[in-house]
């Protein structure tokens, strides 16, 4: 256990003993006399570890055998752009393609942002106007049948707001950016058509970026995507088209063996769950502290909350430190703190945080 | 010291210091009480980290004012069309606007064939026939005034041969795929207007691509680039847009320092060049092996080489790697060997692969 508990949004903190054995060899893995960033991605050595990497994940998300696992780069946010490259193909720019989206939060609306550059955007819910404090539930979802996909965010790191539900039996795909609450749950991947996520909340090290495809999907790419960042090409060449970041492979592969022997999904979902609701419960029991999001739409993820009294933040930010509970300052674009608290946040982090909460309040609010 | 050395082509060999040094640091960077993969790319300690590895880039460099430095994801590769998407605008697929290439290698060839997908593509040089041997000299190259740009590979890492010349004045932006040879030598930055390399050769661990821009090419993208892989929206944000691979930006930092340290570029050149002559002259005095490549255009990073006998390859590699030298095996295309010694490549490595080779040509070859 370490001494400090990290509560960044991300990049974010990461298991504690991923982080110790990736130090032990970092200087020679796996015998091989270099470390794991300096052989090649291509050799016997790295080869098995990107594979055993990639069956890890297929069972511990259950992925289907008809969905392709490939590891690119340039975060989430590239794939707001490489989602309709690699979707819309020759229909990008023909004034008549029509994509679905959720606005549920600012990455949702960023998404959709920049969506709009390649094909017409329907937004079929905004939550703009309440300041983005819910999720709409699947009846209240009405897809265009002839739009290309559907598009959500299904954790808003800076909102707080988390989709609790697969959307079932959706006609059309349903593409996720689930980089904020990947791995922290069971979900049915069956339901959707494209996942993908950055790596640095609950994966590994920023710089790496989970494309989960179904295979149906593929060959529909633009002339437009470069090589390296085509589903299909790098679907076909088992994500090794181009040098992946292998660094970051590896951290993620220890991750995922470390999710695996903490029980799987199931397991983190619980203590996700506890960790939440403890966190939730001292805000909500509280007259210092506020969350605005509706309850059945808070995330287990990444919790922001504000203060009653705004002029003692940066006093409560300073006390946290000193508390060795840190980052925790709140989006500027929604001010107060965050507890970003993904699965390598310990449940010793949360009541170590949510004890100094308590014991801040009795002491400056009281 | 290290007990082996590694010759892999990329990911390369890291600067010993720069390895053990991550390794102290990895659990607690900068009295954070986290990794440095663990922190906000935008938080105090980080951004001071980023500023501080562009600014000894741009002095060991000696990158102009005028130049912007991006720290960007997807390799090499990606630039093979993120180069067009980014200076091309909405000239993409016009019809009329043309690219001039250089075909030098492998690398350059591919380049080209991806931007045919969004210009016409010139080829204003192809060492194709004679199997890669050569560069052209500066007077051979006779650009077309009316093409977007010049696009080489300076040096190629398969083929063995590199441009020890920066082409001076051309009448259109010239871009270079540094990926294999930046920082290795002194260039004059001000004969190009953009220069791109990934970074697991010369700079770091893979996940991270440098571009150095002209501010004047700025503002050409085309709706269709990516926003985090659009230069101009990212050279506004200071790279940080999204998320950067920090992990890598740390290491290249640590790595500058230690060029920095060791001298700069001019004494990186020096050593360069004492290590290839070394290579070459084992090689050219021997009878059991051989470099195709003309003497002026032979690479001084990535240095392939045949054995007369090529039954003998097998057991070349086995001695090798009993006395610690490792991933010699030549690219498949080409066959044979090859020993990239990049900047971390210490002298200690090519006098102890000199010496085997010597010893092993002596025993089997004599």
């Amino acid at each position: 256990m370490r001494e400090t508990f990290n509560f960044c949004a991300g990049p974010a903190t990461m298991p504690y003993n991923v982080l110790k054995r990736a130090q032990e060899e970092l200087l020679d893995w796996h015998k091989e006399g270099a470390s794991v960033m300096e052989v090649s991605h291509r050799g016997k050595a790295f080869v098995a570890l990107a594979k055993e990497c990639e069956s890890d994940l297929r069972e511990l998300l259950d992925i289907p055998a008809n969905y392709k696992v490939l590891f690119l780069q340039g975060g989430g946010l590239a794939q707001f752009g490489l989602v309709p490259l690699n979707l819309l193909g020759t229909q990008i720019g023909d004034g008549k393609t029509t994509v679905d989206y959720l606005e549920t939060g600012i990455w949702s609306k960023k998404a959709m942002l920049e969506g709009a550059r390649y094909a017409g955007v329907n937004t079929l819910y905004s939550g703009k106007a309440d300041g983005y404090v819910d999720v709409p539930h699947q009846n209240e979802i009405n897809v265009n049948p002839d739009s290309a996909y559907l598009h959500l965010c299904s954790n808003e790191t800076i909102n707080g707001v988390e989709f609790h539900y697969d959307i079932k039996n959706c006609p059309i795909p349903v593409v996720a950016d689930m980089s904020s609450n990947i791995l922290s749950k069971r979900i049915d991947v069956n339901q959707y058509g494209v996942i993908y996520a950055g790596a640095q909340k609950n994966i590994g090290p920023a710089g790496l970026t989970l494309v989960i495809v179904r295979e149906d999907l593929l060959g529909k790419a633009s002339p437009y995507v470069p090589d390296a960042l085509n589903y299909t090409l790098q679907a076909e060449n088992d994500s090794m088209l181009n040098t992946p970041p292998t660094f970051a492979i590896y951290l993620m592969s220890l991750v995922l063996k470390e999710l695996k022997e903490k029980g799987g999904l199931e397991e983190m979902e619980k203590l996700n769950h506890k960790k939440s609701f403890m966190l939730y419960d001292t805000i909500d029991n509280s007259r210092l502290y506020r969350n605005p999001v509706h309850v059945d739409a808070r995330s287990n993820m990444t919790i922001p909350f504000t203060l009653a009294d705004p002029t003692l933040d940066a006093l409560f930010l300073k006390e946290a430190e000193q508390h060795h509970l840190i980052n925790l300052k709140g989006h500027r674009s929604v001010g107060g703190m965050r507890a970003s608290i993904y699965n390598a946040m310990p449940i010793e982090g949360v009541i170590a945080l949510t004890n100094f909460m308590k014991d801040f309040e009795a002491r400056h609010y009281g």
